[in-house]
């Protein structure tokens, strides 16, 4: 029997949650002639205003930029949300009409049976319980099952128009676009449009996976691989110490909109099943959990009384809530604890550590490696993913890409191999702690041992020594590890290896990791990933300084910081910024040497021979001179 | 005639420069048998206890860490520090002895004398001024002429007392310490000891700079080059619209604190002269400026007002000041910049855009470019080193390296050649904006065409989307142009392109950019870099929290971010962490592994044989479980 609850105060959560849409920002939704919804976030920009000789201002439209956008209704003001119901079960209908899947009558778990019938948790339940539903004897729901009979399910249709939004986008603005392509993809296909077809090839292939649990209908599919857009994770979940539902709910809004693509709840305090249900009925993203960190809970923190049943339980408990992807350290092989044992910094992963001590403690193989096919039942009569865990990652730089680490990734191949027999997708998780020399060989040996599986890298951290900053030398590590070929970076706040992050904590960690990824998929080439900076750069040589702030990978910020040395309202129309001052501008300089050289040679393409160039610029000085020397007339 | 001034509040200075050693640590000198005081700051650690099944807890040292330390005499509680009167003359002595250069009777500078006549200028001058050294007549005194006459002058055997002390430090733990050394140094020679020779043959070849102002003689000699350890430079200097002298000097103080290897300072607001008195009098770390920003003030912002005489007047007022490098943007030939007008971004260097407008307006070649010979005459007779400015870098991701970037470097390459024909030392100055694929193509063009001289890079920024975290999206970049073979990094604040940098947003540049130099000595092999990073893992896997701190590259937000989630002093000394707390912890669990391995096979060496372990296990998980299963017994 659980203790006595305070209520959950869901006008609490609904006064927390931010749903202010981002400046100059609108929700849009594409699809519609495929009968979907695909959200996207459209920027508006004002016009580039050219000023002439002898004639008005003339207007140059700048069109809006729409951007990829794991916000979820949140962010749309016509959205109608009430938390204690969660969010409208987009997937529904595509889950129902696919016939394969049976409603249950109730639960199948008998933790989740025990916490549902426990009159003391009521009043941290949501007012409805959905229907829960299990594929039917013999069925298998994954999305890598569908992908392999051939079929194209409105989620693989969804994820296409979503990431070829882009690539679309590109092609309608390409004539005024200066896109170089001159990527470096290590390996990666960066095809030039995303069709249904060419996601459900992916999934197929294992190369990509949507995590989309038929019990998670709130979620707007995505989709993680490496040949299409580089995916963000953000870990929240409350602790013994700390946060309670109210919070985390808050967190996982604050999370997506801050652009992670999927969160997992690493909850180990009070009420994680409860805590659980409040997020994924609440999430538009997949939200994935490490099942054994509640199990170890359940027997009260001691490892080595940990079993099978329990764990199938708590497997069951959490595949029938929705959870999308699970995180399973079956790798960690009795054999390959004791290569540990002269690690610098031993067994740093949570998991990786319960296993070796159950493994050490009953001097047996690894339990979850033992039964992986029996979990492999269970991932595809819910389309849970896997994620195997590395959970003998490396913890510093002195342990990086040792025997222990090496032997675990080979193993984590293994076990692929094993999933995808049953149809089952698979992520593979990776490092850690590893200097920049050795990261590509993360990826290397990873897409090799895992057969091109997507990786799913937490940093890496590029250095031990920045405690309190290791969102940033992590983040230095996750934009090469995924340009490399990385799919999905987890990302790490400020307080890794200190405390639990904050609110603002997980700002700075995602706002560090969305850079990394956009910097990876321009890296790789990726068309249309330049767009964005395109816009930016060209507002900014404008001086469009509101379209500077709204096109900012964080607009509050940016708007903050100009304000504090140039608060005026008639500073953000300047034709200066606040480095030159107005006197001297680089930036109106170089529009000055743009005229010059468009009255020099008219016809001028991308190539001006130099020799014609300085005789034009011998006639022309003098008029430059003459006509005041100044742009601004 | 300038306007009356507030005299500058020393009161106000010395109570706001931070002059508290950090914690655990003290300032130590070595170099005494060389007659040198070579300072690097020693972190005392405390003892690993080693608890034991029969016998008291065993204690075992660990030694205290010695690092690079650019703080001066500013964070030694023994320097008595007097900001009227500056620095001690550290090399005044040196320079005397080589009998080359002579007291001048007073300045040289025509505006130099005009300032110092000035009576209202009066109350911002410094309580004494210094003799001015010149070269005399016909003599050289940069470090390159000496190098080349096979001369070890001391300031070459000072930076290689401090440049070898990792590896001498290594050396005398080396029994203790695991470094794999696998680096990849990209053609730079990762030396086993830095011998004063070394230095000097460096120096010869100008693949290393020594930065010494024959009138900067506060300075402590410190060298950039491929072959020795990444520096970071800082920015700071007044603006039009903000600070004054008291704010400057603590800036300069903090950002050393933080680890300025140097600071340039570009001040363009008033006072630019009696400002940089101010900081280079109380700096031990070489001071560089961009002279044309100073030229432009007293052209009041015009830039074609400029001309050679004003430009020599003010070189000549600068270098008898002291300042260490100049930024010379003798790149911007006149038929490069039409080659710019295509470009998204234009110009966006300062300097760049200056040097533009003046051969724009005037149809010349940019008279640094003519005069270049005659400014290596005023170089060597004080020994300024040359920054060669890169006015045409890319402001944007889409005008990364191209023709306009290259056209300048190679430009740059020739500059080099001429400058050394002079023995005047050069680096180069390189971009700006640049996705990760073209990263490393800035570091192979730039040793290629400019023979090896140090790589002096601004970022670069690997995408464009950022405001607000451009600090750390270019220390991404620079982490990576760092590992590639850039010898100094030119950090960049979290108010780039939006403000002007306070104290904080200095000190978050400055750990930024530390993070990638220090990551880039580590993926080079520097030898003994990752002294540093095993010493933090080693504390952080024995729970030795204090010691994490110390060695924190920032310690006071390391404990400040551990105490926001366990706040008491005995939490601490606990033997876990926030993250997984009590009941559970993975770093405990490896502390048990290592145990049980040991047990297992005491003579282990790095490879365990996994057949043997197996029967060891089998024998030995009854004594575990019998034993209560837990280590700390």
């Amino acid at each position: 029997m659980a203790k006595p609850q305070h209520p959950v105060d869901t006008q609490d959560i609904t006064r927390r949650i931010t749903r202010t849409p981002f400046p100059g920002s609108r929700k849009v939704y594409l699809g519609q002639s495929q009968n979907l919804r695909v959200p996207f976030r459209e920027i508006s920009l004002s016009d580039t205003l050219i000023e002439q000789t002898d004639a008005p201002v003339r207007h140059e439209t700048n069109p809006p930029l729409r951007c990829y956008d794991a916000s979820g209704p949140y962010t749309d003001p016509d959205a109608h949300i009430d938390v204690r119901t969660g969010l409208p079960a987009l997937r529904a209908p595509w889950i129902a009409q696919r016939g394969d899947t049976e409603v249950l009558a109730g639960i199948s778990s008998e933790y989740g049976q025990q916490r549902l019938n426990d009159p003391l948790l009521q009043s941290l339940r949501m007012t409805a319980q959905p229907p829960v539903r299990r594929a039917m004897a013999g069925r298998n729901v994954s999305q890598m099952h569908y992908a392999r009979q051939g079929i194209i399910t409105p989620e693989m249709a969804f994820v296409a128009v979503r990431e070829n939004l882009v690539r679309a986008q590109l092609a309608e603005r390409l004539a005024s676009e200066r896109l170089p392509q001159r990527g470096r993809a290590f390996g990666a296909q960066m095809t030039t449009e995303i069709t249904p077809e060419f996601v459900r090839d992916e999934v197929a292939r294992g190369r990509a996976v949507i995590p989309c649990n038929i019990n998670h209908p709130e979620t707007e599919p995505m989709v993680i691989g490496r040949n299409f857009l580089v995916k963000v994770n953000a870990n929240i979940g409350n602790s013994a110490v700390t946060s309670g539902i109210e919070e985390e709910v808050d967190k996982l809004v604050w999370s997506i909109r801050w652009g992670a693509d999927t969160v997992m709840d690493l909850s180990t305090g009070d009420n994680i099943h409860e805590t659980r249900e409040w997020l994924i009925r609440n999430s538009p993203v997949p939200i994935g959990t490490v099942p054994i960190y509640q199990a170890l809970e359940k027997v009260n923190g001691r490892a080595q009384d940990l079993s099978w049943p329990l764990f199938r339980d708590t497997l069951i408990e959490q595949a029938e809530q929705g959870v999308d992807y699970f995180t399973i350290h079956a790798g960690v092989r009795l054999a390959y604890v004791p290569l540990t044992a002269n690690r610098l910094t031993g067994i740093v992963s949570r998991g990786g550590s319960i296993m070796a001590k159950w493994c050490l403690t009953h001097h047996r193989e690894n339990f979850l490696y033992e039964h992986f096919e029996d979990i492999c039942q269970i991932m595809k009569a819910y389309d849970v993913c896997f994620s195997l865990g590395d959970g003998l990652r490396p913890g510093s730089i002195a342990d990086a890409n040792d025997e222990a680490q090496m032997a675990e990734l080979h193993t984590l191949g293994e076990l692929t191999t094993l999933a995808w027999q049953h149809d089952v997708q698979v992520m593979v998780e990776g490092p850690g702690h590893v200097p920049m020399q050795l990261v590509e060989e993360n990826v290397t040996q990873q897409l090799k041992a895992c057969h091109e599986a997507p990786f799913y890298t937490l940093g890496p951290l590029i250095t031990d020594i920045s405690p309190g900053y290791d969102h940033i030398s992590s983040a230095m590590g996750a934009a090469q590890i995924g340009w490399y070929g990385t799919a999905m970076l987890c990302y790490v706040t400020p307080k890794e290896h200190l405390g639990l992050p904050n609110r603002d904590d997980v700002k700075q960690g995602l706002i560090a990791y969305k850079i990394a990824a956009h910097a990876a998929d321009l890296a790789k080439g990726f068309a249309g990933a330049q767009m964005w900076d395109n816009a930016i750069s060209k507002a900014r040589f404008e001086f469009r300084w509101e379209d500077q702030f709204r096109l900012a990978i964080d607009p509050d910020t940016a708007m903050q910081y100009h304000d504090e040395t140039l608060p005026k309202e008639n500073a953000k129309v300047a034709h200066f910024c606040s480095m030159c001052g107005p006197k001297f501008c680089s930036m109106k300089i170089s529009q000055e040497v743009r005229d010059f050289a468009r009255l020099a040679q008219p016809a001028a393409g991308n190539t001006i021979p130099i020799a014609q160039i300085e005789r034009s610029l011998q006639e022309k000085s003098q008029d430059f001179v003459a006509a005041g020397g100044e742009i601004y007339r």
